[in-house]
């Protein structure tokens, strides 16, 4: 039996003009060389009308794939708003990868315009030559002649196309199941893989995330969107906060601990979020510099990568409320939050922070063995591969079909290759990435909780730890540390901090001391390239310079 | 071009899966006779999988209609989850309805099926002989076996179905689209109209109130759910509580203030909903025994009729934050929520509290001149009809077919039969409803604003506005006033008290004192059957024996 309810699709359009009509004076700040600029709302959504009517000059038509190539900043903003509301599909190309993975990732997704901020004109430079489906680049600034000299495609400012556009603009009604955005994922095998999110999958995501138990966004918020609008559609933060109308403060190319907390203490900022390595940056340099205020902030949520106890208690100094986020590219990304469940006594809420977060209303999760696909169940103690069923979890890359039941997508679930156990009241714990697990004489040893444990050791600054191959118990814990500036500690120190902390076998034999550790184009630690540079011998290479 | 997203539909049965499963030991509580019973959210889940395998038994197949006949109870709730997620159809009957009337709803619904409260046995007993298509009532509670001698249909008991059926029970994959639910409107003219709700507008309904800029429906909630379950599924409260895992309290047929406090203060309830009069009652109550402790109550959601000025004094005294929400059966129901919006000064916070609220995330609402259906502008000023459009609104009758442009549906929208405002920042202030303006020598009374201002008046306990014929000014407004126990006052009194605070056209010299409104059968005042009594004549009698 049919409903009597309207049809009315959910749409990033509707959205938008919701945020212009009832919200038109909240703000959308965005730093620049000099200082900030600020545009109201009711302003960002008319430019998006003239950048839909531009691109429509440019050729956009029907569900033609138009690619970013940006900072987080007012104009990709536009285009968070343009493309996806004018029926056309938003592609926000990935300006970390190296020039043969962005160009996979254009061609893949078949761009035919790329808009680029003009600071990353140089980075995009090599791309160029390689692209065989863009035929328009608009460049967001100054277009730098030098640049963009050999290139074969059509080259226009961003302002020019927008000063020459109709200012009016009806929106395109769309089927909530078409694509609105395309992400590649930025897995270290092979190439980069799409998912394309439909207008639902980021209409519910935005809408599920804000709600008291996720990220309570709301009117009386100021984000700072410091999670890169070029992956995952930045968390949806965009799309929700301008949905709330919240003032949306946007760093450009500026994320470093001094612009955050400058933004913070400028436009008090009640919300932040991003990786740990951000946010334990910016606590040291709170610690360098006590006199600032981060009196607005009230919450900050990380994901990415597990936080640390270090930086929950660091900003609980600073009276702010750390959250856990969990997900990845294909869940768009959220899927649990580390809210603490009602009732629950001081002991119990610090052992639920420290997951990554309880599963938030409208997906469904479970773990399962890795090996027979079986649900395991929900203790807190099982350890099993995390799997997502929802209607924002991705069922398919783009243009790769499946392979049978030892694919990512089986069943109708998501295989996150995530490894951890699941409790009774949904909290999610990552022991480890499936591809990172360490089995030592038939046991797991969890990387995520021994690196969480030797990061609480006040002389380390960074850690991470991987597999090495063992002749006795096949693989053995090796630990890749950073020091903090000005301390000395050794590996026998860390073992002696170890015991105790936790179990006896884990604790690692093998010790590598450096300056940095490897990142991905996401901020994550690279992993693979460390067992790599550990087979190779590199690694002892880098001991000698830590030290 | 399609997105890679999972096509996972929304469904009530998820719903109630992740309910039962993350906050399994959350309480559903009960009034009954004597005191309170509780149910752990697990068991009404696990007894909801027993009802739809008894109602299958039953001959409950396909979308079949299953009737509910109950107050706001435990069973009540297990119907609300076993039916829709069996893939049926649940039919909330009106029980304030006539016999007629009800018979009328049922019989156009086609239920197949009847669940009722022992306690409307009686009640229910002369509808019995007027039902065409329900072959089973299912009693809950004890059977009266004089009350059904008669009835043709086979009755059992609900428990004993129950106890009879297989635990285990796999929910059926539905169309988010199909119906889930059906409720009739109430309107004063014709027979109730039908609204079948989806799964889709439910459960989007449930994320969009439960928002930090709407009802803020979280996990350390304890709802009491006062607005009753046989209408608008509850302002789907039971659904968006569920969600959250907020403990649910129901009144069963025990709606009273004493009891109202009592759950309050038993079960520390935060957040409490439902018409002005029964919270009005409820101050009556606290000012004649000024002992209670209300410091749980955080909030109180009033709908169905606008909150007066001493409604949200009164409580502001207990520390309760009044929030006014306005919505209609057709609108699932919220659409406003009296949220003030970012940074507003005093004045304007209280000014916006005032009105009706402000459109919540995921609706589009317009108002529109009534007569050429022209867009109005949004300057709080122009009065126009309000219109809907969204996911949540109906676009429908069930079984009835658009007649064209004057009806209730038309380019999409829904005309809501309200009048009044709507202010650039989106919020909306109801003057009357379109049925019941009064145009005095060509101009508008809002008999909404006169009701407040009088309500303001400390001798008056309850008041209505009607339009009266006049020769002269074509209508003119007359006050209908119950005075408060003990209080003494007249029309030049009031007459005196409104000047000053309304327009001078406005003041009525129209009195009549009486001693009770009467009301329709969800607590609105039946201004129909004023209008009909003061042409009869009958209110002049009122007035003599209100005085």
């Amino acid at each position: 039996m049919k409903s009597t309810m309207m049809s009315a699709p959910l749409s990033i359009s509707t959205l938008a003009e919701h945020g212009a009509a009832y919200s038109s004076d909240r703000a959308v700040v965005t730093k620049t060389e000099t200082g900030w600029r600020t545009a109201a709302y009711a302003d960002v959504v008319a430019r998006a009308r003239r950048l839909a009517n531009a691109l429509e000059d440019l050729g956009v038509v029907g569900d033609a794939r138009v690619g970013t190539f940006m900072w987080n900043n007012q104009e990709h903003l536009e285009a968070y708003f343009a493309v996806p509301s004018m029926g056309a599909v938003l592609h926000t190309a990935n300006i970390r990868l190296t020039p043969e993975q962005i160009a996979y990732t254009v061609n893949a997704a078949g761009d035919r315009v790329m808009i680029v901020d003009d600071s990353l004109a140089a980075t995009f430079a090599p791309v160029v030559p390689l692209l065989t489906t863009v035929e328009t680049i608009v460049v967001s600034g100054t277009i730098d002649d030098a640049v963009f000299a050999g290139a074969s495609q059509r080259v226009v400012s961003y302002e020019d196309v927008l000063a020459a556009a109709s200012p009016d603009r009806e929106w395109t009604v769309v089927d909530e199941q078409d694509a609105a955005s395309i992400c590649f994922t930025t897995g270290t095998t092979g190439n980069p893989k799409g998912v394309a999110y439909s207008h639902r999958s980021i209409m519910l995501q935005s809408l599920a995330t804000s709600a008291v138990d996720a990220l309570r966004i709301g009117n009386n918020d100021t984000i700072l969107v410091a999670v890169p609008m070029f992956h995952a559609t930045a968390w949806c933060y965009p799309y929700s906060g301008f949905w709330a109308g919240a003032d949306l403060v946007l760093l450009d190319r500026f994320l470093a601990p001094p612009t955050i907390v400058e933004a913070i203490e400028t436009f008090s900022v009640t919300f932040g979020n991003g990786v740990p390595t951000v946010w334990n940056d910016v606590l040291r340099l709170l610690d360098a510099e006590p006199d600032h205020d981060l009196g607005s902030l009230q919450r900050l949520v990380i994901g990415g990568a597990a936080a640390s106890e270090s930086l929950f208690d660091g900003f609980a100094d600073h009276g702010v409320d750390v959250v856990q986020g969990w997900g990845m590219t294909e869940s768009s990304p959220l899927v649990t939050v580390g809210r603490t469940s009602r009732g629950v006594d001081a002991e119990t809420a610090r052992r639920q922070r420290l997951t990554q977060g309880r599963v938030i209303s409208g997906v469904e999760i479970r773990i399962v063995d890795q090996e027979t696909g079986e649900p395991l169940p929900r203790d807190g103690e099982t350890i099993g591969e995390f799997e997502l069923r929802g209607p924002w979890i991705a069922g398919g890359y783009l243009g790769v079909e499946s392979d049978g039941p030892a694919d990512k997508f089986h069943d109708g679930w998501l295989r996150t290759g995530d490894v951890g156990t699941l409790d009774r009241d949904g909290f999610a714990k990552l022991t480890d990435r499936s591809k990172d697990i360490i089995k030592s004489g038939g046991e797991w040893i969890s990387s995520v909780d021994l690196e969480n444990t030797l990061a609480g050791h006040p002389a380390i600054r960074d850690v991470t730890v991987i597999g090495v191959p063992d002749e006795k118990w096949d693989e053995r814990p090796c630990a890749v540390v950073v020091v903090e500036d000005g301390a000395t500690v050794g590996a026998e120190d860390l073992r002696t901090w170890l015991v105790g902390r936790v179990a006896k076998f884990w604790i690692p034999e093998n010790w590598v001391f450096t300056t940095a550790l490897p990142r991905t184009s996401v901020g994550k630690i690279d992993k693979k390239l460390l067992r790599g540079q550990r087979a190779d011998g590199a690694l002892d290479v880098m001991r000698e310079t830590g030290r």
